[in-house]
């Protein structure tokens, strides 16, 4: 079980890069994004849809409280930030955990998350991109199936092609 | 040399989109970023500071033309699409080679680009993000080492921390 936690939602500002980190989650076999921050129905119902088109059984839903999703977690807490510790130190031993938990912050995170989640790993300790992060992230600490999932059940699906685009509707 | 062909900027809508591609292919090591589409020199100046403050020798450049861009580079040109290839498939293709140019679209990318280069590489077939899919296929092409690149003359760096923070002034 992969879950994401995406902290601080804004709704304007945050519009496409929160549904940007729900989507790579999503293609990449997480089981579903909890989104903290301000409420913001329309941004659960684009992802859901973008499930009924392409297939899968991604969940999103929205928390009111990040402390409350962070302490009912019973697996590991993987928090992502530039100020943590190196991806590639962390991963292996992350990699071995069944249930994990991947917080993914927006702008300025609270102290008490760095110290509520059980490790603070860093994608290169440069300034870029929670998206790409939580991508990295999960590649080193799932390997490379995230590349090869399944999404039963939907209307959409595309043939890989070399020059073109191909899509067929199931 | 590992250069970033970023098509079709729109000034407003891909303010951050396109400024999260400039910091990742910063953070992994690219050399620079060209940006087509509507020019935007606060972008350029925006990323121009990101560099003086945390070292190292990325380039922003903006190009009138995407075409002339693609004609004008000798090396091979990956472009990232989820209609393409799978990555895991054609990474070690590219992998073996001195100079790359990664394509990363926005909305809707000209039929062009998708004869106009050398591979066209998809990172799942699934719908999500040009920031995560530039960030995986440069792992994939590029190995772990883009993990530790090294940025001189910052004027910042960060120290990696278990629990909190930690910024070192040079």
């Amino acid at each position: 079980m992969i879950t994401i936690l995406r902290l601080g939602h804004r709704k304007d500002r945050d519009k496409r890069a929160s549904m940007h980190v729900a989507l790579v989650a999503r293609a990449l076999g997480a089981d579903g994004i909890i989104i903290s921050g301000e409420p913001d129905d329309e941004l659960l119902q684009r992802i859901a849809t973008v499930g009924q088109k392409w297939g899968g059984k991604f969940k999103a839903e929205y928390t009111a409280s990040y402390r409350t999703a962070l302490k009912k977690f019973s697996g590991k807490k993987v928090h992502l930030t530039m100020y943590g510790m190196p991806l590639q130190d962390v991963a292996p031993k992350v990699a071995s955990e069944k249930n994990l938990m991947f917080v993914v912050g927006s702008e300025k995170v609270p102290r008490e998350v760095y110290e509520m989640c059980d490790y603070n790993i860093a994608v290169t300790n440069q300034p870029h991109s929670e998206i790409a992060a939580l991508a990295l992230t999960m590649r080193e600490c799932c390997g490379t199936r995230i590349y090869s999932q399944r999404f039963p059940k939907g209307k959409l699906r595309i043939l890989p092609s070399e020059k073109g685009k191909n899509v067929e509707k199931i």
